[in-house]
């Protein structure tokens, strides 16, 4: 439900103007991110083991309430407040620009990689759909060390999977021969499609002990018989964002590696026609908004 | 499919009769026993990695064709052949007719809790279903220390579930209040039932990083939502019995721990009576043929 008037953002960077009194972590003139969340309850199991992004009393960024009852709002804006314990350091050497997707999209795809222990070199993965989440999916897994396949419906991302991105291998779901040789032998998916699909299909793919991944909201039921994954002892998980702890390694672990985000960077006079272009799915991979260059009153 | 004729029986108890000449591990006399498999290729991952129930060329105890292009029978005769690979001992001090369930419901148990890192006390589980199978998990989950809750549809069997087989709480699926009240509580959650059914009412069960374990073989699709296990990075799995080694461990667990199947033992000539009051589930909640006694000739 959109209550409006709002203001959407949630993988927002900026410089800090200034600071609370109680506020330790920053300075004015640090550079630091936000992501999805700006509140928690801070008292609940998942809060007290710093996973605060699944606290039942998260606050959204924008479109949800704070806790002192006024509404959210995100970062397409001049300037936000926001509590220092939602606010991650930019590190040196990331670009604004550069650093913006990946305080959703990347950390949505680093957060599970690393807790399921799939953060080591050597593994098979794949990344099913490639957009904004599938595109950072890539990269990381990539920069893990890992075999990356992508997944995609047809062979029109082909070039884009193996000479932009970078992956190993592509597959053609809708290629059954090829889907049938490509059997057992992935330890993980990151299913970044974001509306219902089979699930079958992708859980052959699964070696023993793998396991599919499911990263889209969908409305719609997944579906799946029983010894799919019980004759392999695979398992199908969710996750959701991550938590700001996993924020602050991730971008580190992005510096460190290289990583960049493929993105298209806008002004704010432009908002409508990437809304447009959005719709045909005609960016690779992310727009990110030029707030203040944009010259909007802070 | 069924080819006939068939000997079933794959939760096996008996003594040694006779051994083969490159048999190492058991001598005439010894009591032990056979569970699902008596075959795998030795070859794979699955096998190599002694998890050789998940080798896509197991070979079943019954119902399969042997290496030698044999059928393979089970259980139910005087005698079976067997490699000793597939054959576990039965500790001294359990009854053989206790050990039989355990070779496959309890394993089927046992294994995932086991192998998923759930078998350490103060933990919250559940079980989902009340038979065979079911009542061994209240067993072998209390066993490790749990706190057990029993799920079923109707109160019919509160007091069987809280009684006798003493489990901690009793859970009715049906009962919407109940059901709300119990949310985000579960680590586990041990699915037995063998048919389709809504996943989405347990999976609200379970606290965050919580496990939906399904043991059921269903053909019909299972469904749920993606945010139901997004919001929470809960896990749905499955497993299929469990490995030779674990069998052995799990036979010593439930001789320290003095679990005993609840069972009925009957012999052979009462085998059609078995069958049609197995029909009506009018079982508490293993048959257990006594063939031996039953006087066939071997």
């Amino acid at each position: 439900m959109s209550n409006y008037p709002m203001v959407p953002g949630h993988e927002v960077v900026g410089e800090v103007l200034e600071v609370g009194s109680d506020v330790t972590k920053y300075k004015v003139g640090d550079v630091v991110g936000v992501g999805a969340l700006v509140g928690s309850c801070r008292q609940c199991n998942p809060c007290q083991s710093n996973i605060e992004q699944y606290c039942n009393k998260r606050i959204w960024s924008y479109n949800d309430v704070y806790t002192d009852g006024k509404p959210t709002q995100g970062g397409f804006s001049g300037a936000m407040v926001v509590d220092q314990k939602f606010v991650v350091k930019i590190p040196e050497g990331l670009a604004a620009e550069q650093a913006a997707p990946l305080l959703c999209a990347g950390l949505t795809v680093y957060s599970p990689l690393r807790h399921f222990n799939l953060n080591k070199p050597g593994l098979k993965g794949a990344i099913l759909g490639l957009g904004g989440v599938g595109h950072m999916g890539v990269k990381v897994a990539k920069a893990m060390g890992h075999h990356v396949t992508v997944i995609s419906s047809s062979n029109k991302k082909k070039v884009e999977a193996m000479d932009d991105l970078g992956a190993d291998a592509y597959l053609v779901s809708t290629d059954s021969d090829h889907m049938l040789q490509a059997m057992d032998r992935l330890d993980y998916i990151l299913d970044t499609v974001p509306v219902a699909h089979p699930l079958e299909p992708y859980l052959s793919l699964l070696k023993v002990d793998g396991r599919l991944i499911i990263m889209g909201v969908i409305g719609e039921p997944l579906k799946f018989v029983s010894p799919m994954i019980m004759l392999g002892r695979k398992s199908i998980s969710g996750t959701f964002v991550g938590s700001i702890e996993e924020t602050g390694e991730m971008l580190e672990f992005c510096k460190e590696k290289g990583i960049s985000s493929q993105i298209e960077v806008v002004k704010m006079d432009y908002i409508n026609k990437a809304f447009e272009r959005l719709e045909k799915n005609d960016v690779r991979y992310r727009f990110v908004v030029d707030v203040a260059g944009s010259k909007l009153d802070a």
